[in-house]
């Protein structure tokens, strides 16, 4: 990549100079780490002491930061999201050539400008927009759609009849489409309390801008759709069961699992492990801490914690095992005030 | 679908009906979904209240909700596994062509009945029974036998020397058979704790009629099979240790960890996101709620419970901190009886 | 395989035999079910009442327990270690013809010696190894370099621009650098709490003699590395964000969650379903118990835990919700603490 200029950055991306334009830079880097020739940023005021050594050409900062910054400043209300937006330009997708490998297994027509990688599988019926690329092994079931400009990493798996938005993107192992958790446990005769399938004849549908992380599971719906809206950001190794909704522009950290028919509302965050139990509602604006297991609706925004801290393992037996013996505690903090009360009217 | 007449599903499925027999449906849908060409049902008396506006064609639904149902019933003891029977009827499982698709390896013979799609690679010495479909991308080990009827979605992998059953659902990204977490701390020497792999050289087991989520693991014994009995649904992002053994019509929802060695009963059902510690034994008939870590064994059928409600953070913050001194408030709560029985005595 | 002699083990592998030294065995069991000619071990003073009836050909064993065995001994003071030495010699690693298989994909030139299976796609400027394998359906992005003697099992997806060490064993499904969970909420405008992607321009390190599980995830680095040291081993759906640092030989079982840019030492353990906050670190030769979530720094080597007793689900119920009320008992107890003082010097 060409080197840039620094006023040519402002002029882009808005945000005031202090120092030389003509100056250039290739690349971002930490604070710790930028060379002449990078752009450093600095958002958490934790990395604030780092500034006076930085040797990065420029830093990207707010007003305030100007007077402990060595090097030229570009001074931003949001230096992260300058930081990203200048991290896209200077680092484009690397682009595929558009066609179908001949390697792959593709059984729809698609317009010319997609790109479908080797050992990729597209089944009958598949509709695919334009500038979408399908990564290698990616296998896509009959009657899906995919929005333009959308990408696919290697192996991910989408079910037949699954609609994907347009700018979405994919990472490797995702599973878009497989069928909820469902069934009926028989109540009689011969097969009692065995299970019985219930087919999930739903689909998934998966709005614009929503990126997926790697191996990451969506199911499809049992009757209606799984519904993941606009914007949406799900890390890796996330369970989404069938019939949740998940409102636009929230996002939830790895390992998190949502049971079927949750409904998430918009602008939510859930940190890494939480889990959200089934045919709950949580409202928008609700960021849930990670870890937490939420067993109940939540009407109202705000942040929302269910964890424990932990302990070295001495401590931890000798605390605990208290837990047990709460109610106990409880009863006997009760007695305690009534034995009181009863000898203070005496004293 | 060809419509099906209410009194061709009586005379299949049993129930009573109340009403024209030789009304159609052609699909199943929800209370508030259904459309008079659908079919719907009511298995939760939560829903009760939706079966007044209704516009399905006809409900199933136990014979105290007949009063309250404005279109033509049939009645059942037990409406949520008729929904179960009629939805298998009315869409069965897509039919794939039999035989091996150009694109696929295949280093076995195989019956002429199986479906082995593009992209899937089976090693040598495989035995796979009549019907059998292996989706694409689908990898199978070598010496591999897999039952009759069952069906590989794409992207499934199953490791060399394992056994799956007749009538099997595996869904994609998950895999079966990968080494057990085997390693022993070397104590001596150079190389002292550092870990030595243990070669996992048992296989895995997987009876008749399990179904197995997407990106699920089970891992190969060490010495000896883990095993899976008949009947047993695990969904999506579960982890299965070496060794485990889960009895026949278990049930373990998403995310769900289970360490090596232990041995789980028939008919158990586990909660998303729960762990259960290694060489545990847990009876039959137990329940674990969702989230709860089960670290010693359970003898006894019954539902079992470890989680922790959440609260507002600033509520959390407050109220969790006093765990660190349960250990504290026990002791004090001890020395208030002392001191207050004393006081009593004197009194 | 060929049957090796009791002397010729002890000669390889140290010992000391108490017996026969021309006896045979050809594979290792269990106490319980080794016949004649299989080896046995004793590592857990749990299982030492299987001995008596043991049918093993010979166990190895700690010298204290030599009395309690009817059958031939070998005498290490490590019998587990022992035991993987053994089974690394008696089930050596099945190879794997070298070669490029006609049905895979390469756009760049390998060492005669590497084994690429069939639907491996590999892309360009990619470098391996002497004697690494690359199992089918594997993706190696552009780029990337893999160590020699090396195994990739099946369905393993590399990005580009990763590396990984020599003698690393990945097994399937695990998906090596994806992109961090890099986004900036944007503060501002029509788009304001939206996110905005930060593109992730670091890469994966891994160190040799690394083992990863089925289905594990380890993202790329938002600037800098994402680094696994020398002879970590990682179980299966694990997850390990972008940046975070794995000291060596450190072990993390099942589905553990690791946070971005957190910094684990060297030695370390880490139980199944623990999740680690970001940017956080933990010092060497910590072990964190199962489910575990880690929520601030750990700089003193020891054994944390922070999990909940489970109960019966009535007695859970009962105990559990006296959580929400901690900081009123807290208070209760002071002020009865104060009240009895007072009456206490009254009388």
């Amino acid at each position: 990549m060409e080197p840039i200029r620094l006023d040519e950055i402002v002029a882009r991306l808005g945000g005031e100079l202090t120092g030389d334009g003509s100056r250039t830079i290739r690349q971002i880097a930490t604070l710790a780490h930028a060379g002449p020739d990078e752009i450093s940023f600095l958002a958490n005021p934790h990395y604030r002491d780092q500034l006076a050594a930085t040797r990065a050409g420029a830093v990207i900062l707010t007003a305030d930061a100007v007077v402990d910054c060595p090097v030229t400043c570009i001074v931003s209300s949001d230096p992260y999201s300058y930081y990203a937006h200048l991290a896209q330009w200077l680092n484009p997708v690397a682009s595929a050539s558009p066609g179908i490998h001949p390697d792959a297994t593709v059984d729809s027509v698609l317009p010319a400008s997609v790109s479908v990688a080797a050992g990729a599988r597209i089944g009958a019926d598949v509709r695919i927009g334009e500038g979408t690329r399908i990564g290698p092994g990616c296998v896509i079931g009959n009657g899906s759609t995919i929005g333009g400009n959308t990408l696919l990493h290697a192996n991910v798996t989408i079910y037949a009849g699954c609609s994907i938005g347009t700018r979405v993107i994919i990472h490797s192992g995702a599973v878009i489409g497989a069928d909820g958790f469902g069934f009926a446990r028989q109540r009689e005769g011969e097969a009692a309390s065995q299970w019985l399938k219930i087919p999930q004849i739903g689909g998934v549908v998966i709005g614009d801008d929503v990126e997926i992380g790697a191996n990451t599971c969506i199911d499809r719906g049992a009757l209606e759709d799984t519904l993941i809206e606009e914007g949406v950001k799900l890390d890796n190794l996330i369970q989404v069961g069938h019939n949740v909704k998940i409102g636009a522009h929230s996002a939830l950290a790895g390992c998190v699992g949502i049971a079927g028919s949750a409904q998430i509302g918009r602008r939510c965050t859930v940190g890494g492990g939480a889990v959200i139990l089934g045919h709950l509602t949580i409202a928008d604006d609700v960021n849930i801490s990670a870890g937490t297991l939420v067993a109940k609706s939540i009407q109202k925004a705000g942040t929302y914690t269910g964890t424990i801290p932990f302990l070295e393992h001495a401590e931890w037996l000798k605390n605990f095992a208290r837990l047990r013996h709460l109610d106990a505690m409880g009863d006997k903090i009760r007695t305690l005030e009534t034995r009181l009360a009863a000898l203070e009217k005496k004293n």
